[in-house]
C-alpha cells in the first residue's frame, strides 16, 4: 500500500440502534475524530454472549453502521470510549487497518478535540 | 491492535440476492457463528468470469451484504460452505483480517452448533 | 488466508455524492476493474481538511459507497484516478487487503478495458 503512496490507518465499524448514532458520533468527535460515513438499512441478528445468554440483535432492523477513519494514535480514546458504550447498550465493533490518500483529512487537529 | 487489547477474527462479506440471504444465514448458523449485519440498499455490477462469459450481476438492485464476524477456526468452513453456495447461485464473498473487543460475542460456542 | 484457498486483493470504498457515482464506476472499468457493489442509504460528515477550514460533507445524506475488489496490479492507476477525482469532487477512499475465493473473477481481461 506504501507503494500506492498510502498512509496506513485504523478503521472502526460499529453497529448500534439508530438511537445510540448520535452517542457514538459524540464519542468519535471526543476523541478527535474528523468524520464519519453511517449507513442506513442494516438489521443484525446475535451475537451471543454465551455468559449472558441474550442475544444483542434480534433480527432487529432499524439499527446503524457508522464507519471511522483515524489515525492510530486516536484508536486507543475510541476503543475505550466504545466498550465502555457497549456496557448498557447493545452494540458490536469491528476494528481493521485500512489505508487513505490524504491523512490530513482524517485528524479533526487538538483544536477541534 | 493488540496493543488496544483486541483479538483478530475473520470478517466475511458476502454480497448475494435478497432472495439467497437466507440460505447464506443459515450456513453461518450451521458453522457456528453467532451473529450477523445485513445491509440492504445494495446494487451490484460484474464480476465477469471470462470463462463463463456472463456477468454475475447486471446492475441489479435487491442485493444483500450479510457481514459475519467470526473466529479464525470457524474460517474453513465458512469459506468452503460459501464456495459450494455460489457454485449455482450469483455473489460474491470478501474475506478480510478484523479486530474485535469481546471476542466471545463471535463465537456460538458447541451447544448452539 | 492462504490456508483458505484464498487470493489477496485490494479492496477500495469510495464514498462520493451519488451525483458522482458514475464517474467512479467508469473510473473503475477503465482501469480493468471488473466489477462493483454499491451501498445507497449512506450519509457523511467531515472529513475536515485542516489547510481548507471546510467539510468535505456536512451531514449530508444522499452518498454512495462503491466498494469494487481488484487485483492488486490495477491498484495504482484506480487510487490515481480517484486522487484526481477528488480534485474538484468530495469524497474519501479507503484502501484495505481483502481476499476472495475465485480471483478470475476480479479481472475483467485487457480485452475489456
Amino acid at each position: 500500500m506504501k507503494d500506492l503512496g498510502l498512509t496506513r490507518m485504523v478503521k472502526v465499524e460499529v453497529v448500534v440502534r439508530a438511537d445510540d448514532a448520535d452517542v457514538v458520533r459524540e464519542l468519535l468527535r471526543a476523541a478527535g475524530v474528523s468524520g464519519w460515513t453511517s449507513l442506513t438499512g442494516v438489521s443484525g441478528f446475535g451475537h451471543h454472549g454465551n455468559h449472558e445468554g441474550r442475544l444483542l440483535f434480534n433480527e432487529r432492523s432499524g439499527l446503524v453502521m457508522v464507519i471511522a477513519v483515524l489515525p492510530e494514535q486516536h484508536g486507543e480514546p475510541v476503543v475505550a470510549g466504545l466498550r465502555q458504550l457497549f456496557g448498557d447498550r447493545p452494540g458490536v465493533m469491528f476494528i481493521s487497518d485500512t489505508w487513505v490518500s490524504r491523512p490530513e483529512y482524517f485528524d479533526a487537529g487538538p483544536e477541534l478535540r
